[in-house]
This record gives C-alpha cells, sequence and structure tokens, in this order.
C-alpha cells in the first residue's frame, strides 16, 4: 500500500528511520538521516514530519531528531518481550545478588541470541552481551542452549552457515558442535570458556514456557576461571524454574505466554 | 505524505495499530484489530501485511498477530530511554536489595509520569506502577518531585486542570499544592502516604542529568505506615547521585545526555 516509485511501502522508509539510530547514533539531524538511512533529503524530511506529529520522533532544541518517548512507551506497552522480561527481572536479581555478576536473559531470534534484558554490577568484567544487542548462537552459552533445544531441522541449518572462530575455544566443526550440543541437552546447561572474548566465560540454562518449549536461556558471564560451576549452575536452574512459573509453567499446563500472567 | 481519502498518514493508522495492544490485548486477530482501531478491515489487511514483511508485527500459528521482536529491538537499541534505564538499574538494585520494596524510575512525559523502569519483589504490597504505565502527576510521590523541579509555567498549567482525589490523603486544591511543592523543591524529596492507593506510600527524590536539569525522579513504594523516612530517603538520594554521575553530571557539566556514556 501506499508504494514510492521505486516500489518501497512507507513502512519499509519507516524501519530504515528506526534503524538509523542505535547507541553511538541516538540522535541525528534530518540530513544525517538521509545519509545514514539511504533516502532522498525530501522524502527524509516528510517522514520525519509525519513522525514528529505522532511524537514517534522527537525533536531537541539544536533541531536533531531521536526516537520519541512516545514509540518506546507503545512498543513496550504491546511487546510480549516486556512481559517476558518482568516476569525475569526478580529472579535475574536473585542470581545477581548471588552470583555477583552480568546475568543476561536472551531468546533466539533471526538465527542469533538477541539479548532482551541483562543486568550488571557496577563495574563489571569484559562481557559484551548489551539490551537488544545480538550475538552469534554458537559461540555464547545462551546461544548454544537455546539451539540444543531447537528442532533437529533449526539445528542443521544453523551448522550449515559459516561460522566464526573468534578465540581458540570457539567451537566451528560442525559434528563437534553437533556431540556439544546433544550433551548441553542432556545436562540441562552449557559452560563456555572464553568462546568469543578470551577473559570471560558464560554458564546459560533454558527457561521453559507454559507449553514446555523453551523460550529463553537465563546466562551469567564470569571471569574465565572462575566458573564455579557447581555451585552456580543450580543457581541458575532453580531461577529459571521460578521465571518459568512466573511465566505460567506447571509442567502440563499449556497455552500462550501470556495467559496465567 | 500518502495520505488517505481521509488525510490521515499511513504513521498515524500505524499508530493506531500500535496502540491497539496492551498487557490485557498482547495478541489478537486482524479484524479485532480492525475494530479495537476503528480502521477497515480491508485497510488493517493491507497494513498488517505490510507490517508482517517488515517483521513489526509477528504472526501466531492461529493467525493472530502481536508486536514484533524486531520492532523491540529496533526502537530498544535506538531509544534514549533505554540509555537512561541502563544507567539506573543497577543503583535501583541496590535501593531494592535495602529497602526490600518496589523501587521505580519515572519520567514527566505529556503532563504525567511515565515509568521506564520497576523492579519489585516476587510478591509485592499494592502498588500499581508499572513499566510504560502512566500516573497523574499531583498523586504520585515521583509525579510531585517531577513537578517541583519543573519550570514555574509548566506547575501553573499542570495546576489548572482538573485533578482528581482518589484518597483522603490526595492533595487537589492549588494553593495548597503550590506549597507542598515548594516544600519538595527545598527538601528534595516527597513522601506521599496513601495517594493513590491507601495501602502503600511512594518516597521519591529527583535525578539530574549532565545539565543540572531534573531527568527522572526515583522511588520506592513501601507499606503505608512503615515509611521509616529518615532511614529511605538517604539510600534514594546517594543511588540518584549514582546514577546521575553514571548519566555524566559532574556538578558543573554541561551537554546533552549521551554524551558522556
Amino acid at each position: 500500500m501506499a508504494n514510492s516509485a521505486s516500489g518501497e511501502s512507507i513502512i519499509g522508509r519507516f524501519v530504515k528511520i528506526v534503524s538509523a539510530f542505535d547507541d553511538s547514533h541516538p540522535s541525528m539531524s534530518v540530513a544525517e538521516l538521509g545519509r545514514r538511512t539511504g533516502l532522498p533529503v525530501t522524502t527524509a524530511y516528510r517522514l520525519v514530519n509525519d513522525l514528529l506529529l505522532e511524537r514517534l520522533l522527537d525533536r531537541e532544541p539544536d533541531g536533531n531528531v531521536h526516537i520519541g518517548t512516545r514509540m518506546w512507551e507503545l512498543v513496550s506497552r504491546g511487546s510480549k518481550m516486556v512481559g517476558l522480561r518482568e516476569a525475569a527481572l526478580p529472579f535475574m536479581e536473585d542470581v545477581q545478588a548471588v552470583v555477583q555478576h552480568s546475568t543476561t536473559l536472551g531468546i533466539l531470534d533471526s538465527d542469533e541470541v538477541l539479548y532482551i534484558e541483562r543486568i550488571g554490577s557496577h563495574s563489571t568484567i569484559v562481557d559484551i552481551t548489551k539490551i537488544a544487542g545480538r550475538l552469534p548462537l554458537h559461540a555464547t552459552s545462551s546461544g548454544l542452549v537455546l539451539l540444543a533445544n531447537a528442532t533437529p531441522e533449526y539445528q542443521e541449518s544453523a551448522l550449515a552457515r559459516p561460522l566464526a572462530k573468534f578465540t581458540e575455544t570457539t567451537l566451528t566443526d560442525p559434528p563437534q558442535l553437533r556431540r556439544h550440543l546433544a550433551e548441553i541437552r542432556q545436562r540441562g546447561y552449557a559452560v563456555m570458556p572464553g568462546v568469543i572474548v578470551k577473559e570471560s566465560s558464560g554458564i546459560a540454562v533454558p527457561v521453559y514456557g507454559p507449553d514446555n518449549t523453551v523460550v529463553a536461556a537465563l546466562s551469567v558471564v564470569v571471569p574465565r576461571n572462575e566458573e564455579n560451576v557447581p555451585a552456580r549452575v543450580p543457581v541458575l536452574m532453580a531461577s529459571a524454574r521460578g521465571i518459568s512459573r512466573a511465566l505460567g509453567w506447571r509442567g502440563e499446563l499449556k497455552g500462550a505466554l501470556r495467559q496465567s500472567r
């Protein structure tokens, strides 16, 4: 509907505009938006104007624009992500209080781990996870837990792609990864020492939703060689069960994620 | 640009669609979306189709649609709200650990408090704050702290509107509120016993940004008659200073919120 001469929908252009903003570019001029999106400046101006009218973008005193408070509010209020992270947050705080290192919650999205929550110490160890950030499945403890609990077809298609080697401990050999996934699935957790950055290790466990499928991975990032697996895995497992229960999981309960919230 | 016969922009319709989803309606059929938004069903179908193509909405196995993971991700990655809440979260956890009751972070938006973060105990007292929820300025401790630090013109326009009386302790008389705001501004905190729900009290302090303006209110919601103000206000004040520092506040530093992150 309402396509431009180039066949691109207004919604497609809207996505380009929103995607132009990130951590390093939280606000910019409309001219810069045009450059970053590749949209003609007049097109960018008209669309930005519509977005300002609806408060999906906000304008700063210097004329730069940024993602509007209303956009954040609308999406947060309606998104299932927020339900999952609200259910998880008290349990993540418990893990954080006991383990004293960053705690993350990740989901499987578009063949990557998407971190939907992260809580950390004021100053923390080398930890490259961030909220709304993505990392490769094969090189993170959360990713491997999510992949281990995906369907065999999904696993095979993930292992068929090129797998980057980040450190000497990153597994990139499909047969080796396949064996590792079977192990993770069987014992119920993943411990990955220095697979994406040398100095840190990830420990992750699955979080089940009401229909007994894995909906997320709960993990901690700790200094390498201080994994203390026998102490930390039980903390993560107990908290993951708490999150599952808060989501409506009763072992036998079936139904949608939000039904029992 | 690309307005319909009724003069409504695609972006305006997009806002209607996104606004249809909330806590109680996290997913729905396109027909229900049509009813909730007032859009003709054919218009709703076409727009939903564009949104599904861009993954701004996701479709469930039963055909219902919900706010897409990608929409949450794009907005979270680019939004300044996320920077503020990430800076605040470790300090909110400290408050939560010490006070053991829900801790919230609210900003002033469209003449209301918009709560951008909330952490609570697993089971908590009567507390109607929620993430991406709004409450009236005059009936919450956070709202009064934000209003107390707004410009005199803003205060007057806020006090000129009809002010709802929620409980017997809600202040609704403008001269009385004006005196109360002056007090809050001078002593640096607000304590509001049972002003919006009888059973709970709010205690709030301001959070300063790099340019020494108040950017948020940090608050705890505690059982009524267990306010323990002499112990709790210092905890909130110390944590609010920590958040301000994390935002780049140095007492004298000037500049945009994100400059020194």
